[in-house]
């Protein structure tokens, strides 16, 4: 198909279009002479990625090239997974070692086995600190119910990543980082409507068991 | 204390209170004459709230501004809360009234009381819409494994907010839509690396019962 066409079916602008060739976001098309190229479906494909990934995950132009790069390059899966799952890290101020070490202790005690030097880590240390400096610090028993919550996603995540074919798996790897993060926030904000309604009803919750690490 | 105490207090340069100042997210100092003025320990705490809200829950100053008005108005406890609860909800195009209305025929699936014209509801509807685009459709399973992560944070919110005093109440949901879900992300991208090394081991997750709406 040509430019116009591939625009139509991404839902972008053919302007749009070009500046993703141009930044190398879209692969170029095969050329058929000296201003003319063809598409094909992996372009439509690349291009609804893009278009999620920037209007909904909310990632930069510059992340997105970086994430896509590791998609297309032939990695190990753990380390493509590992990376993939960096994308939209917000960057702050470094965190203390003090800081640090305490947070480290917090997720241990949570029977949680992570890398102590993992990016996750100083986000974490970073939100503690943010709530300790405007007078309400994090309490242990509210923390756990944060990982629970965070456990139960993660397994869900990790399942449905497992069960597609390894060539998929850092692409959708991606996908739950980025994409499942935007429903999360949005069902946590549902969530607590839902919650302030049944506490006006007087409505009490079913109860479900779920894992806790 | 003058400002250049503030500043050393809050941990910004004077650069950047003179410019909350001027932006109004600082309310003034009692003036001691032309060019100088004496801060309070309220100032002090403004100041590490908002800088909380920048550097971790990643608002812009115009979204602080609105928010900050809201807190400082005495409002209908319910509105306020409601109000603050939409900060830093991503702005995107407008999803369909058939996309909308299976949305929230999914969220009344799960067995929540949600208001319809929630603008969490349209952001909802677009995670989902951008699912469904990269091919990968939101299964109702995974749907209700991340409602039942939700609910379980949102309850906790609730009763958190409510055991402090009501005049604290419209703030501390500020501090829960802002930074616990920084926390919420952070925590969600370690459990998979705990996940993972779980897996590894073969160590099975201990489990808990929690509610489910």
């Amino acid at each position: 198909m040509r430019i116009s066409q591939l625009s139509e079916r991404a839902g972008l602008p053919i302007g749009t279009v070009k500046f993703y060739l141009r930044t190398g976001l879209l692969p170029a098309g095969r050329a058929l002479n000296a201003t003319q190229a063809e598409y094909s479906e992996s372009h439509v494909d690349r291009l609804l990625l893009i278009r999620a990934l920037i209007e909904v995950g909310r990632l930069s132009v510059a992340e997105i090239q970086s994430v896509l790069a590791t998609i297309d390059q032939p990695a190990a899966l753990d380390e493509g997974m590992r990376s993939v799952q960096q994308v939209g890290v917000p960057k702050g101020k470094d965190v203390t070692a003090e800081q640090l070490a305490a947070t480290l202790e917090l997720v241990t005690g949570l029977g949680w086995t992570v890398e102590p030097d993992s990016p996750h880590m100083q986000s974490l240390a970073r939100a503690i600190a943010a709530l300790d400096s405007v007078g309400v610090p994090v309490s242990p028993a509210r923390l756990k119910v944060y990982a629970e919550a965070a456990s139960h996603v993660a397994r869900s995540d990790i399942d449905w990543v497992l069960g597609f074919p390894q060539e998929r798996q850092v692409e959708l790897t991606l996908v739950n980082t980025a994409l499942w993060e935007a429903m999360l926030g949005s069902l946590r904000r549902l969530a607590s409507e839902n919650q302030v309604a049944r506490r006006r009803a007087g409505v009490p919750s079913p109860r479900v068991t779920i894992p806790t690490a």
